[in-house]
């Protein structure tokens, strides 16, 4: 049994394992096993991820260790990850010559090479992606999929461009592309624009996705940097312009890791377990026979008529015919997060029918074999994606207030998520925010959602009174 | 221009370059960059084994980082890889108080675990892979693909059985998976069982594959190890047995890298560039308009139209209307290795013709349009590949002897490849064989290929005549 979705923190400790999402148990601190289930949703968000860098980035691999020499060069890069970066220093029994960090990321690994790939405006924009290993020595207390000393699914895009704001322009590009990818999870964000002082170590600005987890605290589920030229500088990436002049290109980065699972789990399961959208659901439809004495065979026949069916139609479909209770087989597959399930028993074999039910609803319907069709389940599918998004907005809104007393602020973030105030963007009143509501500036909203009306995008900063923009507080993961 | 395959070294080293295979400039040794073409290459080959494994296999992922406690354990083990281990130390500036092992192979990542999975005969046989990258401090002189300190595509795969028979089962069943991947890549392979000298650590006995390059020395591109209890006792991983009693499990493991695609290269490439299957081609077809003056609606009309056509087939093809000349084009594509190219130019489409040629052929010929099928696509496919299959068979054929003389025997794997001899099968034998011939032992044939007629399994040995076993000695990569 699961502990109720209530007490958040067991609840995903729970379910993490009874899912077989993960086996926690290794030997390591922050370091994890993917279980066959869990790989399988790891594959399927993933490849839903690469379809939609594929339609314009190349994808790549860089290598995993990054020498030291590199990655010191840019100054502010590594002064943000010197505290997380784990260092090789030995090869068998012999120290090494030069340390050898385990790439936290990979700009300093890449951007030696596009040096050499860039030569001229032709050559621009270039575009490349990587779904690789990276490594951070976490001293914070470690959890599955959302801080990890391992992050084993780190997506990471880098481009390249001619100007600032050409790579502007690739910022939102990279904005649409990760709003398309958590609409296809319905799993809702809000995109702010993160304080200068929380910025990517290297960047000139960060636009972050937050999602709201069920007890209030943000997580951060992808990023989108804009490097200007920065790093171009320091690895001298530059590049012949038409009329002949040499330039520094201008650079963006973003990624996604499998925090895009942890949000999934955590957005739309419930007490009884997983609930997946039909898309990324290892297993799309169970089909459960109810079975009784003599009249086994219609029963058997009908079930296996239907899996043959639904398995002509390309869908993940699984035929439960195992000695099991169907209550316990029910118990399992909702576990698991199955979408649609189909029961049959001898009063529906005999009518040529079947029980149909939802993994997200209690109530069950029955149709005839012959109207599951390929476009009803489709729709089915729609329509569960359509209530899962509904549901996972109206959280997210119950968890969203507007505050112009700093008190008021400090008492909802604590207990129920993300307060909305306007800050005029100094450090020092974000400085006094987030003292005084013990709580991390999110950073102004890049867009306000649809889903969040009534608020405009103006006003009066809540610490000194001058202009301010709509800024979002919460305690985070 | 590439250098001849003759002089093999160097062409190799080139052509990874000039098909874009990889970048080799990466600033550590024995790391190196996929770009985007070799990458493409690199996951249609992939995406072959993965479906091989999946028949009956779960893929999963365990963590890169092993501590030293656990890598230690297995006595064998530790003792042939502890020279060539990259150790973490430190994370951020503070020591580890356990040394972390860059994973060199998983078995001591993953015992532990199947410790925990593994109660009852119930749950074996288990079998699991992962596709993972994995380190080696190399000292010797690195190469991309072959010889590396990150191997980045390691498809390791690791089972769990009852008894020593069972397990030998899967060894069989894994030698036929590997038979069949490297079947569908066209590239030939000797069978040995390895010396008990030359087995993998910790292993009762190892099964390698190699491949013979065209410089005559072998590549392994595959080994399958069965590992009896070895492993299972010291991470004491046991089950209950249906009447009640615990066992030991016993256990295999099995693996191919990125040798794989060192194999694809090298095997069938020639002076001109890569030749791949059509299956794993990143460009299946390549069609280029030949354009005159005056006359280019046509050509580019019907250009176009065949394009959409092998399009709508679901073909990765390539309409080269750049400005280049068509010589320029067809060095271009040949370098790459595109299996099928389609000429058109305004005699062409007059008619209603293109022009076809293979990669493999010089000849070309014309068929009209409507004769481009998928059907006959495919069939060309098949028999590009039995070309392939055949060409490196007669290659693999000629660069291996029979020898009953050592010097006769050290002059062969000097200069052309694999020598056969009878050997006992001793380590003493062994020894002077290798040193007499200074070229390694590959093992006795596991299985002797049809290709290789009229040898005989059993002989006397080489060295003492006692009774001996057909057995493979060359230069190894």
């Amino acid at each position: 049994m699961l502990p109720p979705k209530q007490n958040f923190s067991e609840w995903f400790h729970e379910i993490i394992q009874q899912a077989e999402i993960m086996d926690i148990r290794y030997p390591v601190k922050g370091l994890y096993v993917w279980c066959p289930f869990g790989f399988k949703l790891r594959q399927l968000v993933y490849s839903k991820l690469r379809e939609l860098l594929d339609r314009d980035h190349d994808e790549v691999y860089f290598p995993a260790l990054i020498p030291e020499t590199e990655l010191g060069k840019e100054g502010e890069h590594i002064k943000g990850f010197e505290d997380e970066v784990f260092w090789v220093t030995h090869g068998g029994l012999e120290p090494l010559d030069v340390k050898l960090a385990l790439r936290p990321t990979s700009e300093t690994a890449m951007y030696p090479i596009f040096k050499l790939w860039i030569r001229s405006h032709a050559d621009l924009p270039l575009k490349v992606y990587q779904i690789v290993n990276t490594f951070r020595y976490e001293t914070k207390h470690t959890r599955p999929l959302i801080r990890l000393r391992e992050i084993t699914s780190f997506k990471e895009a880098h481009t390249a461009h001619r100007n600032y704001e050409e790579a502007e322009e690739q910022v939102r590009e990279a904005v649409k592309l990760y709003k398309e990818f958590y609409d296809f999870l319905a799993v809702p964000y809000l995109i702010f624009r993160r304080p200068d002082w929380d910025k990517f170590p290297g960047a000139d600005y960060t636009i972050a996705f937050d999602t709201i987890m069920p007890d209030g605290r943000t997580l951060q589920i992808g990023t989108v940097h804009h490097l200007a030229d920065n790093f171009a500088k320091t690895f001298d990436i530059k590049y012949e312009t038409p009329d002949g002049g040499h330039a520094y290109v201008h650079q963006t980065c973003y990624g996604i890791s499998e925090r895009c699972i942890a949000s999934l789990i955590s957005i739309h399961g419930d007490d009884l377990g997983l609930i997946l959208p039909f898309e990324v659901a290892p297993i799309q439809i169970v089909i459960i026979p109810i079975l009784y004495k003599g009249k086994e065979t219609q029963v058997e026949e009908l079930s296996r008529r239907l899996f043959e069916k639904l398995k002509g139609y390309g869908y993940r479909v699984l035929l439960d015919d195992s000695d099991e209770r169907p209550g316990a087989k029910y118990y399992k597959w909702e576990l698991k997060g199955v979408p649609i399930r189909f029961e049959i028993g001898p009063k529906e074999a005999e009518k040529g029918d079947v029980v149909v039910s939802f993994r997200d609803e209690k109530k069950k319907f029955s149709i005839s074999f012959d109207e599951v069709t390929k476009e009803r389940i489709e729709r089915w599918a729609e329509e569960l994606k359509q209530r899962l998004r509904n549901r996972a907005i109206e959280m997210a809104k119950s968890k969203i207030g507007f505050f112009d007393d700093l008190d008021d602020l400090a008492n909802w973030i604590e207990r129920r998520g993300v307060g909305l105030i306007y800050l005029c963007g100094s450090t020092e009143c974000g400085e006094v925010v987030e003292e005084k509501a013990k709580g991390s500036v999110l950073g102004m909203f890049e867009e306000i959602p649809d889903w969040l009306e009534g608020f405009e995008y103006r006003g009066r900063c809540i610490v000194c009174g001058e202009e301010g923009y709509l800024t979002g507080v919460a305690k985070t993961y």
